[in-house]
């Protein structure tokens, strides 16, 4: 089913609607129209932000005497403002309530409220008012784990751990869940620190999994990434909250055993690979680049790409692109 | 920081988590001890499901005469069974409301309890009791998006888009967010069609980009694929809300023109290079495996891994592994 937009689209709009104000009476915003306009007596005058979606976003954190509404005055303002959101076309409403003014929330989950995510000291809930099914954009829907394959050239030897609390005591590579904002070969390098005391530092991507369903992940999916990483400290220390066991061992040792996951066993092939025939066969390179919309910079990993071919000249006049 | 116990650990205490039992009176649990014992006079008497790492979860869905329960009294029930769970040596406790029961929420709150996420029809709230700073499990904290290059090799087109409702209206492969859990793969497949009209089939996987504080992810972070994909109909029947413009162009147009992403542009040289020197210099194939504790299936994304290494024999004797 196609989402409301395409993603980019809802960036911009939703960077407005996660500080919308509101307040107890009219309110005329810069680019939008306010809302819920002329309510009935005796019911509170609900006013949001509108987006350039057709969305209207309300907190409830801005609203002035906050302490003294109750549920069912909330809840008949809440309809009301319903109503006239709907009759001006608006398809959604998101509404974001402070964890302590909770009792807001079942008055609006008896009019179709429901959470869209929640998190810390806040949530958020959101109401359909479109045409079809709900096409609003959904909450985060992954867990990112990482873990690094700390390989020394030198002497052939990479670094396993054995899982403490495991039903099967396989070797793996140690790793764990990215902290919020963290790129990828820094959870990787940490985590790698953390349960063995090995310092390194990030190389390359090596692999991607992608799983759904597993359990321990609050309903969610989850990607495990596997990083390359040189070390360049030697002597263990590991956490002996989280592993059993943590060994430098042969490549070659990691490939033939079978007390490992196949994940494992796989990327020490692809390392074995890589070691005897060079690895940029096996490496996913990282750069660094530009947002266009935001300024922001992000990280992109591929196949090392030649320099010829990104040196490549652009804009050549006339190009069917440029007309 | 590290969390309280690696990743993996978790997952099957949490599994048992997401449906712990909770009643008003005592109760043995096979392998967790009964909570918060011999409660107060006047108090409702709370009671959960342990988890093997110490902490304690309950579910008021669960609890007999919901609807009578009033917030000063649960909060009173909650004190006391915080009490109980402390002296116990609990680190931590879940907390699972429904939504139309929120009004226990602010109470939980002002305990210490917050949000760890909600979604749909309830919220589940934490509470950390153990030493330091909070190490449990994080919530979801990516979206993932997925983009599909789809590149006719016989006529090196490549099928680009405008999104509509952009401040640029730079060229772009179709694309958006992944729907809860749909595979890398079928996500690309779909919103090309959506998008653009075009069937086609997933071929590999080219490159992951990482990217945090993008406004428009709520806060989270996002993991945006782009995988190519080999087309199997070419007439545009595009998406009138989503696209402004859809086009096949030759593949070194994408390449030299300036109307573009940077994503895209290095991609489009990723493919270049792939097309005149074989698309196994770009590729990460897929392939599925077995999970070892779950019984699941995932899938693994890696550069492609010659035959003889993937059929390298294991278990040699005496392995230093095995011992």
């Amino acid at each position: 089913m196609p989402r409301l937009l395409s993603w980019g689209c809802w960036r911009a709009a939703l960077a407005r609607a996660r500080h919308p104000i509101f307040s107890a009476g009219h309110r005329g915003t810069s680019g939008g129209r306010s809302c819920a306009r002329d309510p009935p007596a005796g019911v509170v005058e609900l006013q949001g932000e509108l987006d350039r979606f057709g969305g209207v976003s309300v907190s409830l954190a801005g609203l002035s005497s906050l302490d003294r509404l109750d549920a069912a005055t909330f809840q008949r303002g809440l309809l009301a403002a319903i109503q006239q959101w709907r009759s001006e076309g608006r398809i959604a409403v998101w509404l974001h309530i402070p964890i302590l003014q909770s009792r807001f929330i079942a008055p609006a989950a008896s009019l179709g409220f429901s959470f869209h995510h929640a998190e810390s000291d806040s949530s958020t809930l959101t109401l359909w008012l479109g045409e079809g099914p709900n096409r609003l954009p959904r909450y985060a829907t992954h867990q990112v784990g990482v873990a690094g394959a700390v390989f020394d050239e030198n002497t052939r030897k990479i670094l396993i751990v054995q899982d403490r609390n495991k039903l099967k005591n396989m070797w793996k590579f140690p790793g764990g869940l990215s902290e919020p904002g963290e790129d990828i070969g820094d959870t990787a390098v940490r985590e790698v620190f953390e349960e063995t005391g090995i310092k390194s530092e990030f190389r390359s991507l090596l692999s991607i999994r992608q799983q759904h369903g597993n359990p321990g992940v609050f309903g969610k999916s989850d990607m495990y990434i596997i990083c390359r990483l040189k070390p360049y400290s030697f002597t263990i220390n590991f956490c002996q909250h989280e592993c059993l066991r943590c060994e430098w061992i042969d490549l070659y040792d990691l490939v033939k055993t079978e007390n490992t996951t196949p994940i494992t066993s796989r990327v020490a092939r692809l390392l074995l690979y890589g070691y005897k025939e060079g690895f940029d066969k096996i490496d996913l390179t990282m750069e660094e680049f530009p947002a266009v919309y935001t300024g922001l910079f992000y990280k992109l990993y591929h196949k090392k790409l030649p320099e010829n071919y990104k040196t490549m000249i652009k804009n050549v006049p006339n190009s069917y692109l440029n007309v």
